[in-house]
């Protein structure tokens, strides 16, 4: 998504957070939240889904809870760092539950190696990110 | 929304948390989430509308983080205690803040005033269920 | 959801639809898609979850497009007759698609008789205010 | 986001519409729905906000309309042709009613121009796509 960077430079807010590390984790939010959404519809379609369950659930939350961070780090008025802080800690959390998850089938699934994948370049953005708010 | 206590009972999977306190959670939540998306375009329709735009941004803020909560307390294939205590902290701060930001304005605006009461009623709810979380 | 219409009552901007349909609309998707994120859940934990994946794709998708156009329904602000029929009409598909399949596992699902029940008086809400859109 | 379709055949569900559109629509809404989102945030940021009502309103129904057709395009579970093509219709409505507002607004407000261009862009992606699915 090669826009992020061009909406974030001609929003006439302040930006309260690094620019370049804000874009970044915007793109691998939405980028995960994607292929979480794909990965749970992927899973659902195997014939062994019984045993993907968890790995389903994990997949629909870490998407709404990625999807809705994008969502809120897109917005500058309004802007309220303890919510920032908690809204990446939530997508911290739900990446690694939903990455661990995923990489115990990447073996079998490439569907879940790509999540497991997403989940972890994402994880590892929001922590970036994260360090530059509490900071 | 009285459907939520009898989806709860007939779900299968084992439910880790209080059912009274989860059903009151997800009901706050997703009444919240529809008053903050409700004062953001009645906000948005006032001609004062540049002094309200704080409010509108946690406005939107507040109804994506409540309503992705309310989904994610409804899914109990793959619960992760640490992503519900990180999704329901984002709501406390997402509350409080678009609370106190709500409260500013209710004496000139209605919909602030409801909205503010939403988010109080809505972050007490939030943390009564994190402490039988944390325990 | 009592606070709907008390939110509609203090929009400062012109509501162009039926304020009583208006507001059984927005809460019959927002019932409609709380209870089809939580049968796609319910369903996830059957045993006989292989026989379920048609209904837990359907419930996901009514889940999203209710939850969708209960927000959309709540904006009035850039208001558009053309949006918001193809809106209901897409909730109509989704609504009578889920429900349908619903209905078919209601016998041995309770969750699934509940969640068929929603998305049927949810598909009528759409349909009267419809009505009103196109006349 | 070049992982789409590489989820899309990694699914092992048969895949009911053309992969390449498929891919192009889902990559399209999902950069329709951030550049919205960030438009919207931008607009309530300017100093003429008084003038920009419509166009935030509009941005943030076509925000929430594309981002859920994304999901819902994502997920070939339970596929049902009409509630795709009543999706698509509803990006159709939401992406030209949000463009052709943003255009008007192209001249002053960069931020406007690039979302006036996904929206048509996003528009022409899924007339594209309807096509094969009411064939």
């Amino acid at each position: 998504m090669t826009t992020t960077t061009a909406m974030l430079d001609t929003n006439p807010q302040p930006i309260a957070l690094d620019r370049r590390k804000l874009a970044a984790t915007i793109d691998a939010l939405t980028e995960c939240a994607a292929t979480c959404t794909s990965c749970a519809d992927a899973c659902l379609g195997e014939d062994m889904v019984a045993d993907l369950t968890t790995c389903i659930g994990r997949n629909l939350t870490c998407a709404d809870v990625c999807g809705t961070a994008a969502r809120v780090l897109s917005r500058h008025n309004g802007y309220d760092a303890t919510i920032i802080a908690a809204v990446l800690q939530a997508c911290i959390a739900a990446c690694r539950a939903c990455g661990d998850e995923c990489a115990r089938h990447a073996g079998m699934h490439e569907h879940c190696r790509l999540c497991a994948e997403s989940c972890r370049a994402c994880l590892q953005a929001c922590e970036d990110l994260l360090n530059t708010v509490s900071a």
